[in-house]
């Protein structure tokens, strides 16, 4: 394959494209089609993952509490705390039903309530855009290094207020170099484990001209890589699902023209890495159109729910947490369902990272995160479910279909829709990690499952079909969409 | 004027408006044009609040904190609350230099968590749509009555926890009538005031065909004499200004043809209520389509903004605040700036309402709050600024383009723009209240001044020009517009 029929075939594509094709969504769309990368192709991405991986690894020992160096229960609260009072803290959260002011369950939470950012830098190269992702280490991951965001920054990071090295390409994020904004919002992290927790997820587009220094443990590529390394276990990590999940391809372009699109596309087969099955999702959506009433409706019966659930939530002090055991080496559920919280002594091969020790999150089974979709009114939709998880700051958001650790629960409540997942094939099936500063090997098995129509299905409360155009509308919005919907979107 | 040339003309209108005429988008255009009102004309309703006006009213006495019957202050925090710790209390805020750690400022704050319902229920009748108006008193309202939405109700009001008689109309927004729900959003309340203030903004259509019972205090109304009364002086509450300001007119119509629909329009223009001003942004709206990305990029601007100000806010008990004087007739600015926290006892003349005591906000000056208008590439655009204000939950969200209270500052530092509203006139202008539960008195004057243009105006950073269907298009997104933006664009 040559650069040279990638541009013919960008040229073909343009053609039918009209005003679409001098828009940056255009260069979003076709950076996403194509896996052909000059720079590396996707084999020596994962060659050069690899072998990271295997020059460095982390020593990860569980350690009792007592033993941690800069962690301590406070005295008050019992909550877990650093004796700076900063970074984060492990405390409890009840959530209330608030007819009764019942309390329907307790569990321990983390409280981080930093916005950190979650950037990604883009660039147009010899007419094709480009991602600067970096392998970035972390103790708790599966592949100690995965793909990650141009930038993960905590504002303390931004600040340097714990002194330690500026941020490489940060510039790029903070208005000291001027590129344009392509996404900036605030996103909800994990809503069972966080308190609150948002993070802001950025692409930004350097369109200087002047070149970007290719930093150690950076690489540029296309969109379509990142998807086609998505398909791979525990390599895309989390934050970067998160951020390209926010990308769209589609605008309001009177003038394309949808056939002749979807048949310059056909004709050049070979050199799109796309599945056929998103092929029909991404190019249905141009069909789509118009239905700004229906993101209104969904918005509507989010709000509702929000507030008709009469579902509230409360940080409480850990040593208040009910039906949980706080030990000397973990505090777990009673019934050992859930998670665990855990001290670990982290120690790497190489100086530069050295030797720490904090409290990990454990989730003890894999967890399962599967979306089903179905071709209806010529476009495909996805079964979505509005989910309550306590940590969310309204509650409530969009879900997956089935998001769920089926060994936490009793046999007789299985979720909805699950079985639909046991037999049979999935269009997209790979293991995907938590972030591993704050979860310790923790993955869910992401599925997308396609059915023939959805005419058949039993509607079950709460769950609703959105075609796929339209859940991108819904991720303008700022925590709407969680973010393990956020991270099967990120197929597409 | 009869309800058949009414008729008529909107049989004319749906003749040229194609699939537009089968929307509820259209139903709302046509009652915002009308004031014509077979339930009883605009004229009758200013005579019905005025008649209640002169029937009920509250005697409200300024009263030592001491003498509160049903409040305290805290013995630790100096906070002070109700005894049952429920409705709301006056705390202090804190907005800090996140880089430096420096205080910027303390102020008491009102705390009230709630999220309560303000809804609006509509209907069609006799082919025209109506909406359900309560004139509802409060102690703190200039004109004790205020055109006020059906139902404004807290959380407790719902759940009857303080037992109590239940709302009226709260079925049509509990779920337990079947309605459509046409707007459901949480949006945020005055911002210098309230600590993360949100309410449930509420429109819903009842499609049932079955009578609504006419309550004692309630009128159907036309949108467009709601927005005729919003030119008179505190007669449309806030509650109402916030839910209507959401209503959009424009959908995905590509068989619309603008020209003849305002061709129609001018044929009727002696039962259009609207002025020349308003068919001109309203009707500039359907060519403005297909700026989705200009909506991304002012949402981009704005998490920007939130985030790299670095500013931050902390609740602080309001025994620590500085520069405030907690006397024991009032807690005022040590300049005697900003505003004061008084206690007022308040006895009704009827006994229903009868005798309570409580603080309130008082405001010593009126505020200014203005937009300007210009029209531009065939659209009229509003000068908007991203203002941020302690009590938001993100801290920043869009504002008018002046939005002050003059008093306040000091001489060489007037705001951005207020020279505009000095001399001329102003399309429209009305002084309007603040919520009478919590603010004493509290108004300010609204505006709106058009220019000819806006490439004159020398751009101040972090202002915005955007055009009233793109200000829609915001308003579908939660805690985006603040509610002195909305109160002015509940005039479109």
């Amino acid at each position: 394959m040559t650069k040279d029929k990638i541009l013919k075939f960008k040229k073909s594509l343009s053609r039918v494209c009209g005003d679409y094709a001098q828009t940056l969504e255009f260069e979003l769309f076709f950076s996403a089609l194509i896996d052909f990368n000059p720079f590396g192709d996707t084999s020596q991405v994962l060659e050069w993952l690899s072998g990271l991986n295997s020059r460095q690894y982390f020593e990860v020992e569980e350690v009792p509490f007592a033993n941690l160096q800069q962690w301590h229960f406070s005295p008050q609260t019992g909550d877990l705390q650093h004796h700076s009072g900063k970074f984060f803290s492990i405390r409890g959260c009840r959530v209330l039903d608030v007819k009764t002011g019942e309390t329907l369950w307790d569990q321990p939470i983390i409280d981080q309530p930093e916005v950190g950012i979650l950037g990604i830098l883009c660039k147009k190269m010899d007419g094709v855009l480009y991602f600067l992702m970096q392998a970035k280490a972390e103790p708790g991951n599966i592949n100690t290094y995965q793909l990650s965001p141009t930038v993960q920054a905590t504002r303390s990071n931004f600040l340097q207020v714990h002194g330690g090295k500026k941020t490489r390409y940060l510039d790029y994020f903070s208005g000291e170099r001027k590129c344009r904004v392509v996404i900036d919002r605030y996103q909800s992290e994990q809503g069972a484990r966080f308190l609150g927790k948002r993070n802001r997820n950025l692409l930004v587009l350097d369109e200087s001209g002047s070149d970007v220094e290719l930093g150690e443990n950076f690489r540029w590529l296309t969109l379509g890589q990142i998807k086609s390394l998505m398909e791979r276990d525990n390599t895309v990590n989390m934050d970067t699902r998160s951020v390209i999940s926010q990308i769209h391809y589609w605008g309001y372009h009177p003038d394309l023209d949808h056939e002749a699109l979807a048949k310059v596309i056909s004709e050049h087969r070979d050199l799109v890495a796309r599945s056929d099955f998103w092929l029909l999702a991404v190019l249905g959506g141009w069909d789509n159109f118009g239905n700004l009433d229906q993101t209104d409706k969904i918005l509507n019966k989010l709000a509702w729910t929000r507030h008709y659930s009469f579902k509230d939530k409360a940080a409480v002090p850990l040593n208040s947490v009910q039906e949980w055991k706080i030990g000397e080496q973990m505090i777990e559920h009673r019934e050992g369902r859930f998670f665990q919280v855990l001290a670990v002594s982290v120690r790497a091969n190489n100086r530069e990272v050295g030797h720490w020790d904090q409290p990990v999150i454990k989730q003890r089974h894999e967890g399962k995160i599967g979306l089903l979709a179905a071709p209806q009114y010529g476009a495909i939709h996805f079964l979505t479910q509005i989910k309550m998880e306590p940590g969310l700051y309204d509650m409530f958001e969009l879900a997956p279909t089935v998001q769920c650790i089926v060994q936490n629960r009793v046999f007789h409540n299985q979720p909805a829709y699950l079985e639909h997942f046991e037999n049979g094939t999935n269009v997209y099936a790979a293991r995907q990690s938590e972030e591993g500063g704050r979860f310790y090997r923790e993955c869910s098995l992401n599925m997308i499952r396609v059915l023939d129509g959805f005419n058949d299905l039993e509607p079950v409360e709460g769950f609703v079909w959105i075609p796929l155009r339209q859940l991108k509308e819904l991720l303008r919005h700022q925590q709407v969409v969680n973010v393990e919907l956020r991270s099967l979107l990120a197929y597409f």
